[in-house]
Order: structure tokens, then sequence, then C-alpha cells
């Protein structure tokens, strides 16, 4: 059981490096402070966990859209492609 | 006819102001440079012509998550909310 998840995050630029490495192992940059991809219940509560030791929870936000499948979600974009990874979807 | 749309933006800062002031005309603000709410077709046009018109289409990018409805999406917040209205939907 697995579901497709949207992540965006706004933290101190002191964190930003730590969430950017942590994400990538195991979602796809998108942009910015975006990642999306697959997650099983188990890598969801592994990202959630690693989140919440990384940043500071009194002064970050991070943002995490779950949903089903992603059939669900329509992609459009204005300029750049920043990801390779969301032309093969 | 009417859709829900996540925004995410990574443009230069000297157009971060205008596509922040441009987009809170039709959507919430969620987070850094993250928008979301619902667009009918017309709206929905009016905001990437709006965000075609600012941006810099060979330097910036914006991608426009489209879903049939909000209730397909669920939304985890890690740290802090900085948004209300996230918490009314």
């Amino acid at each position: 059981m697995a579901v497709y998840c949207i992540v965006v995050y706004d933290v101190d630029v002191s964190r930003v490096d730590r969430v950017h490495k942590f994400l990538r192992q195991y979602l796809f940059w998108i942009q910015n402070s975006v990642f999306e991809g697959e997650l099983t219940a188990q890598e969801f509560r592994e990202v959630v966990r690693g989140l919440k030791s990384i940043i500071d929870e009194s002064k970050d936000s991070v943002v995490i859209y779950v949903l089903r499948d992603a059939s669900l979600i329509k992609r459009s974009i204005i300029g750049q492609d920043k990801n390779r990874f969301s032309r093969i979807i």
C-alpha cells in the first residue's frame, strides 16, 4: 500500500541543505523546495520522522500533500521544467 | 466546472513579489512559494496567461498541480502552519 506525495518546505536557510539531501533519498526533486514521489506507509513514517529531526518545528514548515495515486493529479509546467523526471510520468 | 490547484514557483528573486501579488488575487497563500485553491476554467486560463506575462520562461519555473477536487488530497503539516486557511479545509 503506497501513496503519492508532494512535499513542499519553507525552512531556515541553515537547514535547507539537510532537508534537500534527506528528501532526495525518498523522493524526486521537482523544483526549489519541492519533491514528489510514491511512498509506502513505512517510508512515509520515515520521512515524517526524519523531517521532524531536521527542522525546527517552532519556526519551519513542511506541507506533505498526500494522494491515493499519482494519476489523480495533472501537472502543468510554465517556463522551465527543472526536473527531467516530470517528463516521464 | 472548477478544478483544485496547487501552484509552486521557482522564479528569480526580482520577480518573486510580482508572482506572489498576482497569485494571491486567485489563490490562497500556503507557504513560501506555494499557493492553492479552486479555479474555474476561465480563472485557470487567466492564471496561466498572467504568470507567462510575469515570469521569464527561459529561466523561471512554475508547476501547477491540478486536481478534480480538493477532497482527493490530504494535507499533513510538520512544524508551523503558516496559513490559517489550511485549518479550515
